[in-house]
């Protein structure tokens, strides 16, 4: 009789909790679990002291049925893991020969002797078994109590994730053999704001499964649908009809699925047409070249920008009329065409994009306050200027400006009908 | 009478579970106490589920005396972090007329209605109070309850961020007064290794007070002292002669301090000797102009940058020759040289500044494998050119790089002795 796998994943380190290092075992973990069909219901993380690893084991105990734990395996003293465990349990710890001589053929391999205190490394709770480690010199702990089966992993990643797929995954696999596959699909928006979307899709966020969650991000938003099913194929068949629900609604907005990010995305669509792109910049002061060149292979597609932050450079450069600045000045519609028609001839592009506006927090007026961005795409037939009004920090703005340009680049390219509004 | 602050975060949102996205606001959260003399004790992440949300509430209640709570304040019907801590605590939610006010006026701003379901964004806790939120819609909310400190914050780090420190922080530094005053002064490091400055302090980094911690940045590292003492007098008096012996042994490598970066502090030098800065990028592909633009008031003195990706940018607009390219390739010395000289040429500008190398993950070569980077900086008086081979991800690669040609520029400017070796 199996029941269902219950996740948690509990890290030990005071490093963690001074934010020295980042818990990103944490988030491997979870995928590694969420690609199997698991799920973690819980992160959690405390400090080398053994009264507080100990009540976390309590409480993790108290809600799932599955514990990995990483970190707190290593030779030193503050190294207490295995200790707490072993307390909270009420079980001793042996030592293992065999581990013992696996740690000190791994120091001899080295050429060197192992120090005395790597020998507590070889130590194993009762009950418990070894899991080898032929990355470094921990092995891992399994042990089963109550109904809980607990996993003791070593903290680096590269010692981690390997033990992580050859024992846990494996073992699990086992325990939870009618365990549901969990398939996920992620759709990115940009252009339309996460209430917008919500008040459309109300059935879709009361479903169960699959379940739809929506997840704002900056200056885009994310729709996560997820199914649970038998299998993958199963599961896929739940997302199709939700997905094409969503992209009958929203399909001006819908610019990528999973990993895929507006620069990712744009140059998907310029690789198949087979065009090139370069960029005019005042406001956003690199961030668009960063977006579209953080791209690996962009260089196929991306020839280049000019971050015209001094007006001369617009005119020199960009070949921008004096007159259009002095009479419209920097941050106007007339600059941002002349900025994104100046630098697609200069550069010999297909298209040419532009950013000009206030990022604050100086420079605003009040006729032009801080926030007011100008953005501007200049392809073959015709350039589109959007005034933006943004809102936020300038290191917001800056980041809006630079995806509302490249959500408008992805539009034309895509050919997908111009919806309302902007940001 | 004031007790310790017993300190935990608590991140709610089912995509940290699946993996999704990482936790970072729990490194975030524990390195703002750190820096302020508080500790975190516990770090939690559950997904948006009531029951869950209640329960994770009942365990940090139990424990901890301030919990920091990140995201679930959202507009939609997932977002629940409000209603499972008004459910654990036995207390009502209300709105507030002047939130609803404000989160009216943020769509006014965008031109658009407010959603319905933004209303809930307005509810407070009964007995708690709203804080405001300048970057976003939703308000946190603070409320006391048993001698344990609540703080709701909104997911988004750029509206987090300054939440915790303008409203988190200050209300914890008046609930627990340290009966000695704790000052910290960070250094900033860069073009040297963690390692490296380690074997040369020991005696530092093991005394108690002040204390000396060594902090890994990306491309660059921090050195944090801290003291205790009855007053902020007799703390800089302690921290001192620790800072002289690191600056007598570091200086070089020391650009800053506290809250600098590498583009503050060289805009701080610019300004001060009235010149000017142009840059020429490759493999930092907009990175480096980002960087220095993302410095409020840079406009004074950066006159802008060219990303010349394709080959034909670096020649038609930078004017470096055909020659150079072809006899000795995009990525070289000559290369790198005559990019920083032409952008200072055709820009006008005092200093001129160039990147060009391979950031990964294709474009290797035995002779010019990733990682391999020329930087170079251009003066009234002379070119240095610097040859990097920089460890790590595209990413990594492509943000050390930026940050090592700031940093020589910083030393060009600060008139430092050159040290030995790059990164």
């Amino acid at each position: 009789m199996s029941q269902t796998c219950r996740g948690e994943h509990l890290a030990v380190g005071t490093e963690i909790l001074l934010g020295q290092i980042a818990n990103s075992h944490a988030r491997t973990v979870s995928l590694e679990f969420a690609n199997n069909g698991f799920f973690i219901y819980h992160h959690s993380a405390v400090g080398d002291n053994l009264g507080r690893i100990v009540e976390a084991f309590r409480v993790a105990a108290a809600r799932s049925n599955v514990v990995v734990v990483t970190g707190g395996l290593g030779p030193t003293a503050d190294d207490l893991t295995k200790e707490a465990l072993a307390q909270f349990l009420g079980r001793t710890l042996w030592l293992s020969e065999e581990a013992l001589r696996q740690i000190e053929a791994y120091f001899q391999a080295r050429k060197r002797k192992m120090p005395d205190e790597n020998r507590k490394q070889a130590l194993c709770i009762e009950g418990g078994e070894l899991m080898d480690n032929p990355n470094g010199t921990a092995p891992g702990v399994y042990v089963e109590a109550d109904g809980v089966h607990y996993f003791l992993l070593p903290g680096p990643p590269l010692e981690m994730v390997p033990m992580l797929r050859n024992h846990v995954l494996p073992r699990l696999r086992r325990l939870f053999p009618h365990e549901q596959v969990l398939v996920s699909r992620v759709l990115h928006l940009c252009g339309i704001g996460e209430s917008d979307v919500d008040e459309q899709i109300p059935q879709w966020l009361a479903q169960a499964n699959p379940t739809v969650a929506p997840l704002a991000g900056e200056g885009e938003m994310l729709l996560r649908i997820t199914a649970r099913a038998e299998d993958e194929d199963r599961a896929r068949a739940l997302i199709a009809p939700v997905e094409a629900d969503l992209r009958r609604r929203f399909s001006p907005y819908i610019y990528g699925v999973d990993d895929e990010t507006l620069a990712s995305a744009v140059g998907r669509c310029l690789t198949a047409a087979g065009q090139t792109l370069a960029v005019a910049e005042s406001c956003t002061g690199g961030g668009l070249s960063s977006m579209i060149t953080g791209v690996p292979g962009s260089s196929a597609y991306f020839l280049g920008g000019v971050v015209a932050y001094d007006n001369r450079v617009k005119s020199s450069v960009l070949g921008v009329p004096e007159s259009t600045l002095t009479v419209h000045g920097a941050v106007s519609e007339e600059t941002a065409r002349a900025m994104a028609e100046g630098v697609r001839n200069a550069l010999g592009s297909d298209w040419g994009l532009a950013t000009t506006g206030i990022a604050g927090p100086g420079g605003g007026t009040p006729e032009k306050p801080v926030g007011l961005v100008y953005v501007a795409v200049a392809g073959a037939k015709e350039t589109r200027v959007f005034r933006l009004q943004l809102r936020g920090s300038r290191e917001q703005i800056r980041l809006r400006a630079a995806k509302q340009v490249l959500w408008r680049l992805w539009q034309a390219l895509a050919g997908t009908a111009q919806p309302h509004g902007g940001n």
